[in-house]
């Protein structure tokens, strides 16, 4: 495993908040190994254009794919990305308002994509994508064939220019707004997987894989 | 309300997928209104950056909110921005690898955001984009004062470039897969809100407020 700290480019040096900067490698892993889409952006004709989408990590390289015919991959080669993936874990809530915040983690990740031609980093780029959205899918369902993989472009893009942003904790008021009679206090937000519904077309007697069912929160129905 | 469809400007019609394309205004709301943080993404010395932030809505126009020393929101005046909101749903879990995805929702505004400087606008904009949070807030904790409202800066878009996708419902295999011993289906994903944690430093005898208390949601503790 690479334990070299993250790096420290004018863009991933915190200008603001810079208590909430992490410069460790495994702090970057995490945030990303932990999200499920992230959202890529582009420069498209000098515009941004911010795409979510779904990504993989192996080792040091992100990987994010999409159809051939796609667009907003097709910015990709010629220039910059900047891949951003965000978990939002709570709500601040302050005494005063301007001190509501969110806990949140967060990694930004820039750099020129490449496209990748070598068919096993290809294969290995696709099983990527898929364990990070769902562990166990690979193997559990059909591979994908040759015309298949044609049809899909996979780019990976390096982790060596990268920022990762943490705020966690209870809010922080003005010393003297602690004596308002004002609740003040965190209240986390998370992401469940809920009860699988199983497709009207499946052939009888399949059962929910234990992969899939393992996941699932039973949570009541929101109010 | 605005009930005029949806732009269709080049970047706002879909190139692929273009089934999952909504053009109707509400679907736009409906986006924006379940949110909690967007994607912003704007061009810094020509690349692109994607940083998480809080918004608010108001009629047609999107809020966004940072200090006024930071360099993310110092972009923005000066060129275009494009803010997406996403909502995962589901993960679509197909027989083929090459038919996953996700069940989502999406929304992505273009357009040169302007600094707003009307008083009135300035706390209208941040009342929004805290009630985006917690709705009830703005009225149950301390307002800005005139030194925190100058510390502020409140940015404006207008919605009238957007595009909005959705993809729901059952995953679509290949004709001949549907024989294969594979499960298939949608597993739901939702954020949920969890018991909030009062501050330690709280007001002894001051109680969670109902408009946050009810939106907590009971789930069990993650395996």
């Amino acid at each position: 495993m690479n334990t070299t700290p993250l790096s420290s480019t004018a863009r991933t040096s915190l200008g603001r908040s810079r208590e909430r900067g992490r410069t460790e490698r495994a702090d970057l892993y995490d945030v990303l190994d932990e999200g499920m889409i992230c959202h890529l952006g582009v420069v498209v004709n000098g515009s941004p254009r911010v795409i979510p989408t779904a990504y993989g990590r192996v080792g040091d390289t992100l990987y994010v794919h999409g159809s051939t015919g796609a667009s907003s991959l097709a910015a990709g080669p010629a220039g910059e990305v900047c891949v951003t993936v965000t978990h939002l874990d709570g709500l601040v809530l302050a005494r005063s308002l301007f001190h509501h915040s969110v806990n949140y983690r967060s990694a930004l990740i820039f750099g020129v994509p490449r496209q990748v031609t070598d068919p096993e980093e290809r294969l290995a780029g696709l099983r990527a994508i898929v364990e990070q959205v769902a562990p166990g899918q690979w193997d559990a369902t059909r591979q994908p064939n040759r015309k298949e993989l044609a049809a899909t472009t996979v780019m990976a893009l390096s982790l060596e220019e990268a920022s990762v942003k943490v705020r966690q904790g209870p809010p922080i008021d003005d010393d003297e707004d602690y004596a308002l009679d004002v609740w003040a206090g965190v209240q986390p937000v998370r992401m469940v997987f809920e009860e699988p519904v199983s497709d009207a077309k499946l052939k009888p007697g399949i059962p929910v894989p234990p992969h899939i069912a393992t996941r699932t929160t039973s949570v009541p129905a929101p109010q």
